[in-house]
């Protein structure tokens, strides 16, 4: 067994949280600290024995921590961190605006690669597990389309987005996969499926006082991007029942690939996620992500990679030779 | 693009069918010939184009292919095929005898390092896929159970198996995962289940004259290891509707890991298959798996591996870049 691997979390919300909670399931990793922009004074561990320190630290302890998660957030967070951070140490990101992937990779490449260290970009599950299922899907079955749809789940920015329309004191938003498109695409119908056709959005309202549910509602329904290619619902609840039932963060999706080998061959590959936790799923993705950064910067396979690049074995503690006989 | 790659197909039952086809799915692949240990003017290939010669040529054509795809049986071909062609040329098998695997590889691998070529063993869906998933599965999700149902699916073994009881002319088999157990492990339950709660076998048969149906089913249902621990449910049926019902070849199933990332949150993870051809699909992961031999080769990363070993971005005709830009 290879020597217990040094984990530091970057950022601790509720990512941060999941990824201490993972490696506590992972015998061959340990945390070797929480950091944090805030006064870490201020900062409660779920485990009496983390360490929780300033992120300013990080560049001192590199012969402390043999991997960092990051756990902060896409827009303004990882951009900088990433490659910052991958100048000193592995790393392990979930940036997730699909959008800007090329550039925070050459940005991250350059700097692990100037470093020699391992930085492995958008792990999680989407990017993440989904994206792998998209490739397998593609590359085996080339003649055929693939679908993904998420939910049901709390989408976090459609929730923020409700909670800024006048008169909402609080909400949130899940996203739900239309049953209807999703039989169609497993009876490898193949459909073409337009926005509209592929989810809908249920919102769980809480008014302010003397709010107008109507103006409201009307301001929801029709936001543009939002919701308004979308059959929006919209419920208005009690802060008491927006507490006891909406307190969760589920979420999930399908990737559906739907081919053909011949004329006569349907062939449909589907992965599936049933999520109670998204960011203790996602954090579990990370720190398995982790474990194969380290072993990758070991062998010297340096630069950034994405979950494509890594093979499925060094995400698993145990042994290639355990592998073959165990799982394979 | 790099040069178009040269597949060579040795056996053509179902399988190299499959591979025949799939290989004109993928433009960046061209069929090197079929090789046979029949006489090559007695087997007529798919395509007119595709030529097709006796296997002991394939030693002398080293420099005209750049892979091999091996599509015979695991119990007497593949066990001296592999290595034996391993020593020669890059290869990629679908091996499945789960309890020899060890073995399989390390003959494979011993006959490839020793002729710097590259040799996946077990590609295929199960071993193949469905051992992706179970490893990802449990590597993310470290505090949980996997599942593995197979089916609604022909098995050809038990077929085989039924086709041997006297007063049988013919039938076929299919094997069946039980919807209760899948509900439960789908809803988190964990359960431990029996062989007999998992799967049940159903069978369509078509006497010979006067053979006695109420002592041909009994011999079925109570065939040790092969349908005595199942749920077994005979039908009898005439050849042609044998011939009219049960010509296809479909199969599928399931992998599920069900987990916990915390005393509240259980996750679910879930792969289906659901195939219209299973020796087409299959040949389809052989095609894929053949694509990622001929760049491992190239990359000088030689000797025996698995789907394990495989980084997934290796199967995909696409670039690295144009996969993160397009895929992830």
């Amino acid at each position: 067994m290879e020597n217990v691997i040094r984990v530091g979390i970057v950022g601790y919300g509720n990512l941060g949280r999941g990824v201490e909670r993972s490696i506590g399931l992972n015998p061959d990793m340990h945390v070797a600290g929480v950091f944090t922009r805030r006064d870490p004074a201020s900062v409660a561990p779920l485990s009496e024995g983390t360490a929780v320190r300033a992120v300013e630290e990080l560049p001192a302890l590199a012969d402390e921590i043999d991997v960092l998660v990051l756990c902060g957030g896409s827009k303004s967070d990882l951009p900088v961190q990433s490659p910052q951070l991958a100048s000193v140490f592995s790393i392990v990101d979930s940036f997730d605006t699909h959008a800007r992937i090329p550039q925070h990779y050459a940005a991250v490449d350059a700097a692990a690669r100037a470093a020699g260290t391992t930085a492995i970009i958008s792990t999680g599950w989407d990017p993440g597990l989904f994206s792998l299922q998209r490739l397998y899907g593609e590359a085996i079955l080339p003649q055929g389309e693939t679908y993904t749809f998420w939910g049901r789940g709390l989408s976090q920015g459609h929730s923020d987005a409700i909670r800024r329309v006048p008169g909402v004191a609080a909400g949130v938003q899940y996203t739900i996969p239309s049953d209807d498109a999703v039989s169609r695409v497993r009876a490898g119908e193949r459909p073409e499926l337009t926005t509209r056709e592929k989810h809908t959005r249920e919102c769980f309202v809480v008014l302010e006082d003397g709010a107008d549910a109507d103006a409201v509602r009307e301001a929801i329904v029709t936001m543009p991007d939002y919701f308004e290619p979308y059959d929006t619902t919209v419920h208005f609840i009690s802060a008491q029942e927006l507490a006891r039932d909406h307190a969760g963060v589920p979420h999930g999706g399908f990737v559906i690939r739907s081919g053909s080998t011949s004329s006569e061959a349907s062939q449909s590959v589907e992965f599936r996620l049933a999520l109670e936790s998204n960011p203790e799923f996602t954090a579990s993705v990370l720190v398995a992500y982790a474990r194969a950064a380290v072993r990758l910067a070991a062998a010297g396979d340096h630069g950034a990679k994405t979950p494509f690049d890594v093979a499925p074995g060094l995400l698993s503690p145990k042994t290639p030779e355990q592998l073959r006989a165990e799982l394979l």
